[in-house]
């Protein structure tokens, strides 16, 4: 080579070191396990886990949390953490951590330049730094629907691959502080392809057995409907919670010792240091049957100076390291991931594990079964505002970009809100009362940008000539309690109803008015029968002098599938210029029920029968021939002050009754019941106490009975917690049995004073065999089924054979001792206390047919039509489609259409769910197939990618850690027919969803 | 060019670029006020500066300290504070810090890799990182002795130097929470070179009165015998301490909102943030004369996690200088060099400060005056410490590396620990318990280290032979309590006698024995008269079972300049088979003094008389022809536990008596008054109460009067806190006039009732008329001067005219709110409460001639010659030199060695030190010259440079910023005629310390 050749060899050379020493660590991508730091074969392997368990509100509002703002109230700040976490990951490449909540992420993220986004983006490369769960938040397990889990997870999962790729998809679930776990929540994950679940609250009495045969870590059979494919290895961690070993918390709030090693200087402690650790991971690995441990080293917003855990780390790491001979003991910076790789590789054979861990007592007297309850209507106001996501995000899709015209109509907004409010101190009502304000705020700000995307969207759809615009459309979000301004001093205006559901619906309309008599006309012009009612004393109770309505207007309303409807109603004094008397608003009676005779309201389909204290006394459903002596009624536990056994007080997270029999809230003489009845509904009043009000509603056609219960101001001047109950006493003879929802999906079979897993000590007879309703509770025997559908999540049980009760209100006195500092005593917007208001749906039936029935009920009420109204109603007809469905046909009564999401401007989200479990019923639960090709007649499906649950992964290429088990390896690939052109036919077996991201172009 | 060229040159050039990248930030240096960020000369300037305060020790040990162990008592840790610092000034160039105390500093630098200690000393070169004040500790002003606070001083500027060169220069001193100045720091720090001097704590009046006419900054003249080089430009903080403004510090302690300036998330502050600053920053302003303020952004240990503040910060200021059209305002980081750079150049006439700022008063009733007596003991040890250190400086000087054959023969520990002690919560005594302990556990072991180097080095100086070994050596740490292993049971032991000055002393030795007449043969083998008596009560007393002597062996010794000398001591048994018995210990008689008569004691200097209940009467001088009546008695003041007027407690910091009238320890009847008579000592003892004793003690040659007290423990049972002082009361008529000395050096005229710089307002009569009495309190007339030197720092006053009173022990049962935490209630080793011994030298001289005493005893109190012991005394003469000077003269009366220091292999640190004032002898104020040639025997001069006091600077090349004053610009340079080959004559005027590094080699 000549001297130039070589100086040109030369200077290549260096252009390419120069290039290299920039680009290479951003380039470098070696994340996933081939990145963990090397194990030793012939070692006790301690995988040091640093973490951070940021909470998405509890103790401070999320932003307060993210900023660090409101540092009296406690000392933390997100924005530090990640900023000091990223500054010591630089310093050593064999150093590791977790991030969970994207809630947080996101936010940090966004502050950020590109030279650190890029920094940042090559450690999630090496590795360095890995999204462990990546949720937007660490999502409860117990309030939680199905649904929104599902969207939250999607939510942070998407962030992830968005800006990390490859590299930014979760390998493990980390749920280490959600009070109980699920098995709906197992089964979720596994069809998110995670390798892993790991969390720490299981009942300590659970934990000392599978301590004791080391059953720590087993695999978990998510879900029976779908086999193998949803079994998810799982790890109960150690005992400690999350936090790490005593002694070696290394953070702001830990006063434990730094390792000091300086020689120099007094107190010297490396050797007691280095013998304290290694007894307590000796300790540990006594626990756990492979020769790895984790320590999670981190806790609640720990890390504000990762410095200080890194430094001491390092040194505790070196020194255990230099004993490594004579201990036996190598310790390594590792992630959950890591860790649950080299158990992989350990080759056991691990045990299994079917039922879920609820409830969960993390000491006797302490079940943690009050938060199925706590802050019931903030729990209603979420379930609400899903309702409108789904109806938000599907009429995103319908509409286009014409629905973004006004950017503050759109939906991010309230898909993020929501993922905050599935954190497990937010839907679970354990936060303080001021951060659940700034959650109530966050739904409402989120909800009103919906309404706005919803408004345009659907007059957009409806508008007959595509310049047309829609109507101007109003949102009444307190129809509950028959407040609407658009409606209630208007003399006409149209209903507009949104059905987001695969199938026509038909859905009673309550809706505030205040004349006496309505026309109202059906989408086809015809009239539609109505009655008008006065607003219930109970309503009016608790709408005090918001609002003006007198009356409630009824009237039964049809939507086709996914499509809408409208609906005008006009005064009778407008209307009669044009229909004829007959055809206005029916006459209602209301009569007090008698006092000395039974009281029977009844409908073509159910019948029911109050007693002359106006007592329920039995129900009938004609339909089926079945019926069920049944009395209901309200009751109170006291909730305990803590005493001479426990000190445990009943608190937001935590039920202790101080007796294990309520009282009954039934004054011994009479609810008196008042009739009032319709052509449409059929209502039968009952006050049991000044506070406390009933409305028991049949309407026309529908096949379930309404509980309407009106609960609060509970009182307290008397120095007493309490917690409402209402308890239905039937003649069904379900023994010990019950059956309770998991997330709104499976259905669990509960024994009373049993757990499946360890022996169970009956400390708190009636905490510890509550259980969380997130949808539905029933009781069965061979032949009667008696069911009760929620509207939000509540908690349930059944204490004695044939009875079954739920939960509807606490107000507490004292604080729990848990954390929140507070006692549950929600004052509500008068200052006197909050009131409530819900609706629960019984249903009964013969029990082989019950499954058809509520699996249907519990879709119509999650994902009820949405309703609302333009005062624009001249030319309506000509201007306005009046009903149109986006579906071409309605979907088989056993599909879900669970999502349909925008995912790219020319990409949705599909998810089809099979709604029933396998032994539900002999048709419905029998595979079933729909196509995708045409389904949606507005949008030609063009591409079909199947991926995994959380949209985040292709489903063939997804793969999963193989783990043994008695019964032979596991999990089996979800590996259902593929969805090909042209039909893209979609076959889905009991309870499966597949998730689609579909490319469309639109029609 | 040819593409051979091209390429060639395009190599280079990437070559270059590469070695910039890699080695400019680090060779770049730019450090000094060039480095300041600019300024607008149009705005009001707001210096932010971020900073820590990092005390060395206080409620935690300086180790606990620097590691952040003992976090349950207080969170901090400065290891973590120095990481992440250096983390965050990597972040953007225009960020600044400061560090001050280097005991902190020292210890994170040894642990630093290389890489980190490149990356820091670029900063350093930048200006990012700034050294301010720079001492070992922030020293305390009232209880420190001025050969302590240079030696600190040198200490930690000497690291500086060492490890950043130039650039680790401090030009700002920075005394921010010592509580009140002392005009001899001030005129130390002149000396030092310092450019600035800025401090929080100044009496709360003289704030208001400050700020109220803008003398907030002013020129302190720091010695008027030094004049105009000794002036010093100083600032007292805005009155916050040296903390943020309020609602801006971002520290983890602190619960102030973060600047919250995302406007997606809630609670957006920047506007009101804004706000809240530019009005705080304004009323600062109008404080101030220039427009420019300085914020000191930070308080103690803060700054763990920095990127909380910079962030912060950055975000606050960009904020702010966004709105500067409209505000006028402007941000920018900064130092206080910065700071005095710019309001320097503003070209302002400052005013003058002549007085110091003792004693301080953060408010009313809470006069800072206890600290100057805390732990007396504590405050001895100290003392006597640092008579050690100068020995064994010396002596390492002197021996060479001889003195290193033991590794643990060192003097760099004691350095150190005397550095640590020098800090403002360590000799004030106002640390905790357990963190003094720590002090005085260092202590000990530097003086262990110091003790081998002195023996090995005194024993290879004596011996006749190089190849001999010295003598083994024994050191008695409590001759004060008449305990000495190393004699107390030996029949012949050889006392060798070291003295650090350069002049010629005769000292009394007082060794306990257990015989009853002992044989002391001098350096010359001649008989040295001697007296035996018995170990008085009152050290038996505190002694308690601890030492086994029975007598006390006094013999008067002469030592020679800068030298040893040695006496053989022997029993009157073995001695006898040598001497006559007349060269054995003299009789003495022990008689009670008589009850109804006066009792005179005297010598041929002292006559001193007692009335019939034993308390004194009157002193007469008889070479100066001087008498003063005076009655002595100790007192107790009640230290208040708070009254209706102020919750102040007295404590730890705070004095505050609870009447202002004394109570009397005299019980009224007689102090059982014993004469102890000898040929040497004649001693007067006197018994106040069962807890406390005194002696009254002349010698033979001495002119000065011993007061030995004996304090403790002081008795609390009945709940009262007792501060417990000595008062003589004359007949001396000295109005309200006392002087008390200043660090030692300078005599501070003090009028009762006064302040120089505001009107004083009298609500502690006694507290607030109390002030820092280092060695010495004086009162006079024109005739008469009654001085008395302490031999360690207390505090006093002179309440009416001819009284003076000293505190010297404080027992209280409150903490005074000013942190620690705990009320100053030594326990001791006994547990019943702390004895205190100490003495007091009381001069009565004619007023004219007193300095000259009291300036040459002072010296010979804090430099006192070091007694230690060898048991091996067989063939000594013929072995050892039995006395040696390494000085070829007596220096002159007014010339102190101040210090004699090894600096490196081959260079010596010398200090020579004019002792008088200006004012105080017609003869030996005036100027005085000492030639370096030849005075040390065994060391050659070679060459001398000139140093600023600190030893970090060439004085020639030190330059100081100059200020305009009404007399005109200041200060002057100190530019003493220079100090050139062959004689190296040093002259020195009045209270000069002249600083050299000279090289030599040993002759």
């Amino acid at each position: 080579m000549s001297w130039t050749g070589k100086m040109e060899h030369c200077c290549r050379f260096i252009i390419l070191a120069c290039l290299a020493v920039v680009y290479l660590p951003a380039a470098y991508c070696d994340c996933g396990y081939q990145s963990c730091n090397p194990t030793k074969p012939d070692r006790l392997n301690v995988h040091i886990v640093p973490h951070t368990h940021d909470d998405v509100g509890w103790l401070k509002t999320v932003d307060q949390y993210f900023y660090g703002a409101n540092n009296s109230i406690q000392h933390a700040g997100v924005q530090y953490i990640i900023d000091s976490v990223v500054s010591e990951l630089d310093k050593d490449p064999k150093r590791r951590f977790i991030y969970v909540e994207m809630a947080f992420f996101e936010r940090w993220w966004r502050e950020q330049n590109d030279a650190t986004k890029e920094k940042v983006t090559g450690y999630v490369n090496e590795g360095r730094l890995e999204f462990i769960n990546g949720g937007w938040s660490m999502n409860d397990e117990a309030c939680t629907h199905y649904s929104s889990i599902i969207d939250q997870m999607t939510l942070g999962h998407r962030f992830l691959k968005d800006t990390f790729g490859k590299c930014g998809i979760p390998k493990i679930a980390w749920h280490i502080d959600p009070f109980g776990h699920s098995r709906e929540q197992a089964s979720l994950f596994a069809q998110m392809g995670f390798d892993g679940f790991y969390f720490a609250r299981i009942d300590e009495d659970d934990r000392r057995a599978r301590k004791s045969d080391k059953r720590m870590e087993a695999i978990w059979r998510g879900d029976p409907n779908l086999g193998r494919p949803a079994d998810l290895f799982f790890g109960a961690l150690f005992g400690n919670l999350y936090t790490p070993p005593t002694g070696f918390c290394f953070d702001r709030g830990c006063d434990d010792p730094p390792i000091q090693d300086d020689k120099n200087l007094f107190d010297y402690n490396v050797d007691e240091r280095v013998d304290a650790f290694v007894k307590w991971v000796t300790l540990q690995s006594l626990a756990f049957q492979t020769n790895h441990i984790m320590l999670t080293m981190g806790s609640d917003f720990q890390y504000e100076n990762a410095n200080a855990w890194y430094k001491n780390l390092d040194k505790l790491m070196k020194y255990v390291n230099a004993k490594e001979r004579d201990t036996n003991i190598y310790t390594l910076y590792s992630t959950p991931s890591c860790y649950t790789y080299n158990l992989n590789k350990a080759n056991k054979t691990w045990t299994t594990k079917e039922q879920d861990f609820f409830p969960y007592a993390d000491s006797p007297h302490s079940d943690w079964s009050g938060y199925f309850v706590s802050r019931v209507a903030f729990k209603g106001n979420e379930r609400r505002s899903n309702n409108l996501l789904q109806v938000c995000k599907q009429l995103e899709v319908l509409a286009g970009s014409q629905s973004s015209k006004d950017p503050e109509a759109e939906v991010e907004t309230l898909k993020e809100y929501m993922g905050v409010s599935q954190h497990h101190d937010s839907i679970t009502g354990t936060a303080k009362q001021h951060v659940n304000d700034d959650y109530t705020k966050r739904l409402h700000i989120g909800n009103e940008k919906c309404q706005k995307l919803v408004g345009l969207a659907v007059g957009q759809l409806m508008a007959k000539n595509s310049s047309t615009e829609g109507p101007k459309t109003q949102f009444c979000n307190y129809l509950n309690i028959s407040m609407c301004p658009a409606t209630e001093n208007a003399d006409s205006f149209a209903v507009i109803l949104y059905n987001p559901i695969g199938r026509n619906v038909s859905t009673y309309v309550k809706i505030p008015v205040n004349g006496a008599s309505y026309h109202v006309a059906g989408p086809d012009g015809s009239s539609v029968t109505n009655q008008v009612q006065a607003v219930s004393d109970a309503v009016q109770r608790v709408r005090r002098d918001r609002g003006s309505a007198k009356n409630d207007l009824f009237f039964f309303a049809h939507v086709p599938a996914l499509g809408f409807a409208t609906y005008q109603v006009t005064s009778a004094k407008q209307a009669l210029k044009r229909v004829r008397p007959q055809a206005l608003s029916n006459n209602v009676k209301a009569v007090p029920a008698p006092a000395d005779s039974d009281t029977v309201i009844s409908t073509d389909v159910i019948k029911v029968t109050f007693d002359s204290t106006g007592l329920l006394k039995s129900m009938t459903n004609m339909d089926s021939n079945v019926t069920v002596n049944v009395k209901q009624s309200f009751y109170w536990y006291n909730g305990s002050a803590g005493n001479h056994e426990s000190g445990q007080a009943s608190g937001a997270y935590i039920f202790r009754p101080n007796s294990s029999t309520p009282m009954d809230l039934f004054n011994g003489k009479s609810v008196s019941g008042k009739v009032v009845k319709g052509s449409e509904v059929i209502e039968f009043h009952q006050t049991f106490q000044p506070w406390l009000n009933q409305i028991v509603r049949l309407y026309k056609a529908k096949n379930f009975v309404e509980f309407e219960w009106v609960v609060g101001p509970i009182p307290f001047m008397d120095g007493l917690g309490k917690e409402i109950i209402t308890k239905f006493d039937t003649d069904i003879d379900s023994e010990d049995i019950f059956y309770t929802d998991s997330n709104g999906r499976q259905m669990m079979k509960r024994q009373k004073n049993h757990r499946e897993d360890y022996p169970y000590v009956d400390l708190e007879p009636v905490a510890g065999n509550y259980y969380p309703i997130n949808s539905r509770i029933f009781i069965n025997d061979k032949n009667k089924q008696f069911t009760i559908m929620t509207d939000r999540s509540e908690g349930g049980s059944s204490l004695k054979s044939g009875s079954v009760e739920l939960m509807v209100h606490r107000r507490l006195l004292h604080d729990d001792g848990k954390g929140v500092g507070e006692p549950l005593n929600e004052t509500g917007q008068f200052g006197d206390g909050l009131m409530a208001i819900g609706k629960h749906r019984v249903l009964i039936n013969q029990t082989p047919q019950a499954a058809t029935i509520h699996r249907e009920l519990g879709e119509e009420i999650y994902m009820a039509p949405w309703v609302f109204f333009s005062s624009q109603t001249s030319g309506w007809n000509k201007t306005y489609d009046t009903m149109k469905s986006f579906i071409n046909m309605n979907l088989p009564r056993n599909v879900h259409l669970l999502t349909l999401e925008l995912w790219a401007e020319t990409e949705i989200l599909i998810r089809l769910e099979h709604m029933f479990e396998k032994d539900d019923d002999p048709e419905y639960s029998k595979n079933v197939t729909v196509s995708l090709k045409g389904l949606f007649p507005t949008l030609n499906i063009t591409g079909v990618d199947e991926h995994t649950l959380s949209a985040n992964q292709e489903l063939e290429s997804a793969t999963r850690l193989q783990w043994h088990t008695k019964d032979g390896v596991t999990p089996e690939k979800f590996s259902p027919p593929p969805v090909v052109a042209p039909s893209y036919d979609v076959m889905l077996s009991a309870m499966q969803i597949r998730t689609f991201i579909a490319t469309f172009n639109r029609a």
